[in-house]
């Protein structure tokens, strides 16, 4: 059934207008990188719940993420975050990886968890505490060298949770003199990725509340500094497609950490809650690698796909698993638009037929294509199934509970 | 000048037709309770940040709530929460707050820190795990009856992460059923506060999700069982003090849990972020209490004022002093709202007049007002300096660390 | 290729246990209900654009409908709005619906659009004015009668635009008392189905502001109210298959008024911005009309369809058509889950597998099935297209500019 | 009493180290713009209510806006709207301004109300409407050189319904190509705000969506070109006062729309619905204008003031001079903030100090300051009641309905 599934999938689009082999070649180049923290246990500020299985420190987080690597094929690298994952020889974990058929992904400092950071951290008015920042933040470059890395992801969680609390023009000011000296500390090669968030941590203020800020701070740094696009980090109505569009116009579009959210900053499955979006998005990318302006172009093919999610009351492998195919088959999908079709329609400004472009490629069945190409990269069919029937499934389970949480 | 800043305030409102003995008559009888937890460290999922000075076990958290009562003289009551307040011997419990001149408030049941709970606790589909949810309900009814408490405040943080994880409807009907089990516990002069929230810790589905659901549900239950308004609970834009009106004239508005947000259930200290908003609640159910509707009336009388924040980055008493006076001012902001001007601005349909007629007591400085009050009552004119110029606030230091957090 | 498509679809089905003559026939019996005013201009605050062969009186507007039907084939009936539809004859309407093969469906009174209504209509604190909106609503309970509608659907636009401009709860009790007098009017077979809605044309407080307020105003009137679900009147986030399952289980869901929102009640095309949500709305249908009580049954049986939109820049009846074409797909996707495999999972309490039971279904491709259907029906294969083709599309722009808008 | 009442506020203030002289300079000399619409009638898309007694063309809403400005003393300019405006003889306006002791405040394009502007107009896919397009900016720019205005007020309502409709990103070029020709046609002392808008007209993207994108354009085009923040065009919770410091220290706020919102694009009174956020906005303004650079305090002198309100059921006249009264209160409070205070807390970090510095200043009386001020500057006490009594009120009845509305 499968083959005669593909068959005529293939007639089918073929009858389209697509380029079936180019989808496909897209479809096996196309690779998501998975964080290190999302082996792990999270949870709300209500609860951690632990389970049983989870890694006890990085190595076995390693091992978790070449797991799904093994079973999806499009997973070759693994975002670390320090000091959750902070060993005494980095070049040993950047071995242990290569061992795995892994290579270390994004490096992610963290400037929220230390107690001086409850008040800021790059943005603290104690000068002593930026210091330690940015210390960290270049001990996170050094890392980023040692391990192979070639992007700085950066998280400032810091903000205000009153009126008054702290003045907001001060801050910015101290953000950009932190990051100014981070940047030059990088390698021509490093490309340091802005990350801003709507709220949280922080309730009435969050010194990078928006892509703007982002985008603006990138700006000032400079060529190797671009904007960090979490899909859960908007108010809620954001067309976080059009930002995308936006940013890769402006050649400023570094990557994504790819979730899902229905309310707040929710970090579910990708793709679970509203895959129109995830698609939209990928629309967006996908028209823009055939722009004609070269650098945008480079601009589309330097993105990172990241995954950064918390599997508050999942299974942490299948959860992460189910969030690859998932961005897999958006992917697919968005493929399958008939540009041309979308070009002449938006030309012609026939809004339904240049929506119908659009949505009907979203509302094909890309299953018999992801098989086939399953198949032909040597991986199992259903890889939440090869997972749940593997030996690493059951042998993790001596781990017990208590893992490397964060 | 506090004296002649008075004299002037009293002739003032005179002149404006208020009657300023009620009002202090109605200001001086006025309580808040304040929560145990309030006075313990809190976070976000990110950090909880620990602070010196808080209280180490229950007994310690009564004596910080008995300093926010000598200081401020309307908190005589203290809500528990159990287990984070479980003791041997709740008798003692008791008489320790009745030594400080205390007496325990709410007793709030927690069904979502115990391991069983990650899918649900009273709607889990799980019979054992719905009866144990339920077991601990009945022991909070008999922690109740052994502290002289008077209310059993319930949140039930159940909800589901996932499209297709749980059957809404089969959970609806575990709910009433666990609930109607406890209601016929429940001893005549108790009463059930039902709370409910629109996310959090779920981010697909809550089961308690608004007030509807809260307030069909107390209606099945029966008149000792109402709704408990947290003014953080709501989707943004929402008009809670519509929401209060509506519950006082249905006789089903039980009790508030009093914090501020901006974006999602932020849990500030309340009035700090949207104080008009306070001070609207405030003008709804002043309103009420002259209802013609001895119904009305006696729903108004019984509304029990609660404090339900989370101090992550404050001092936890000064938080706690000045979340009471916020209230304390917006409720005397609303009390100089001349009634008689809002109704007959409202009946001759005059927009803007009767717009005027309550802003304008929003406009006015209480501060002369809660002074002699304070002065009256044998309070100190300004409890946060007092308190920050106290033995108590310099003798807590001594307990270090790492205090009783949940 | 369409019937190897549909022969390989028939098996891959089948071998999901699923009984895909059953999903047909509830394809072909579920109908849609289309509105008058959806066919004629329409537009935002700071425009209406104005097309060409727009209707010019209610006859036009049901010969629109008619061939929306013709080519769709589910959409027998027609919903009205007084005044827009006002005739001299009521009778004549119906048989003009009649003889295209139609019905007149739900009657829409209009309690915004008179000079008098500016501060409230049912709710108004002028007597005379609420006596002039309950005449209206009766004249609508007549004209229903007079053209065999058995739904009176109301939607009570009132509400305020300051603090303090109005008594919420006066007019809380104005609202029922005016509705109780329509309900005792209504003949037995006839249904109210009351409307909510978060804001808009009110900005401060909307009487009927949700589903609990509609809720408890239906649970008063009597059982023959219930609620109309319109899909954009919600706060940004709100679930509203969640609602849906529990107005349905409360056995109050009456209807539903589809349409697609972003940010607020966009009233776009259904399904063109959030299909999956329209999708899990179906699901939540369809699980409960298999519920074991007949009661909860016959409330989704009785379900009314109907459509509501604002196409501003659409043209009418292609955005009508894609709209049915919408829903139809959606409602096929959900008619694919397999409720057995939900129930297990749901049962095991395995988080993913539930999940991955419900939105495979999504993933699928219904093109083959609708296709086969329609050709059963003796219907075009793309009704878009076909309309594109079609003598009416041309005979209409005779109408010129200019039709009977609202 | 209003005397004892002054002294012993400039007393009290005084104590707090308040230069109260000082505060009084700086609101006398505090001006707002009222829009010329805003006299006119204005309503919902549901329906716009017609009063008697507006204006019936541009002369006579200038003498509208001059009843205000002769009752409030603070509001010398008018802004105007193009081709809501529009007259023969634009000199002839400028004199009739003078005349009535007034000047042309912004000029205020219209690109969204000819029929061809229903898929964009500087972002239109048709170079011939987008030709249309500047040609009316460019008509503008000799209009307020015409008329001695020193603003083009830009707000490009441009977007889209659904997914696929057109090109973000040429539609991006097209309004910086478009909006550069228009830079270039300005003389060197006119500016250019360009405002931006979450939504609506258009609900699925909209093309100067957010601060961030009028900044970058604003970047682009030039030091002439600044944003303008309207207060009413952004998500859910976004912290306005933020983004207000953003662009003050950018160097790039041009002015503000002010209204007030609880929903969406409200429109409402300023100052009506949340009155601690407009206060808090001038609490950056304030602390902006004594920053070091100079370049910073000349941006904080030229942001233009403005109103920009939908008075749909409000009395126009009274709604614009409540509007000015509540911005010019809320200003009043914030020049009430000790700066040195703030500053002292915010640089010892405490948090509940630093909050507390600047909330005490908002719940302070201004009544008896705002009142000597109206005294000193000839005016009388209370704006509202003096024209309730007016000649004006009654003469303008006389005008009928059906004004020159939008």
């Amino acid at each position: 059934m499968t083959d005669r599934a593909y068959a005529l999938f293939e007639e089918q689009q073929r009858a389209r207008g697509i380029d079936v082999e180019l989808v496909k070649q897209r479809l096996k180049s196309f690779t998501i990188e998975t964080p290190s923290w999302g082996y792990g246990d999270s949870g709300t500020r209500f609860k951690t719940f632990q389970k049983v299985g989870v890694p006890r420190n990085p190595f076995e987080k390693l091992e978790d993420a070449a797991e799904v690597h093994r079973l999806t094929g499009v997973c070759p690298s693994v975002a670390i975050h320090i000091p959750w994952d902070k060993v005494d020889d980095y070049e040993q974990l950047k071995r242990h990886a290569e061992q795995l058929g892994l290579r270390i992904g994004a490096v992610n400092p963290n400037l929220f968890q230390e107690d001086e950071y409850m008040l800021g951290s790059v943005c603290n008015a104690d000068p002593a505490i930026r210091r330690k920042a940015v210390d960290h933040l270049l001990e996170c470059v050094t890392i980023a060298r040692q391990t192979g890395s070639r992007e700085l992801s950066l998280w400032i969680a810091d903000g205000t949770n009153y009126p008054g609390q702290a003045d907001f023009r001060k801050r910015k000011g101290w953000l950009l003199e932190s990051l100014a000296e981070v940047y030059r500390a990088m390698p021509a090669e490093m490309r340091m990725l802005i990350e801003y968030k709507f709220f949280e941590p922080a309730f009435y203020h969050t010194d990078l509340a928006d892509w703007g800020m982002a985008f603006n701070l990138a700006q000032k740094l400079g060529p190797q500094a671009q904007v960090l696009v979490d899909t859960g980090h908007h108010p809620p109505g954001t067309n976080v497609e059009h930002l995308v569009a936006y940013l890769i116009d402006e050649q400023k579009l570094g990557g994504f950490h790819f979730n899902s959210r229905k309310y707040a900053d929710d970090d579910l499955i990708v793709g679970a809650i509203n895959p129109y979006e995830l698609f939209l998005i990928f629309f967006q990318i996908i028209s823009a690698s055939a722009d004609q302006n070269p650098q945008v172009r480079t601009t589309v093919e330097k993105i990172a796909y990241m995954i950064d999610q918390s599997h508050n009351i999942e299974p942490k492998i299948p959860a992460m698993i189910r969030s690859v195919l998932n961005i897999q088959t958006q992917y697919a999908k968005a493929l399958l638009i008939n540009l041309e079709e979308v070009r002449a329609a938006q030309d012609a400004q026939d809004v339904l037929a240049a929506e119908d472009a659009v949505r009907k490629a979203f509302e094909m069945d890309v299953g018999p294509l992801l098989t086939v190409i399953r198949e032909e990269m040597g991986l199992p069919h259903d890889p939440m199934k090869a997972f749940a029937e593997s030996a690493y499934a059951s042998k993790i389970l001596a781990r017990g509970k208590g893992g490397a949480s964060w």
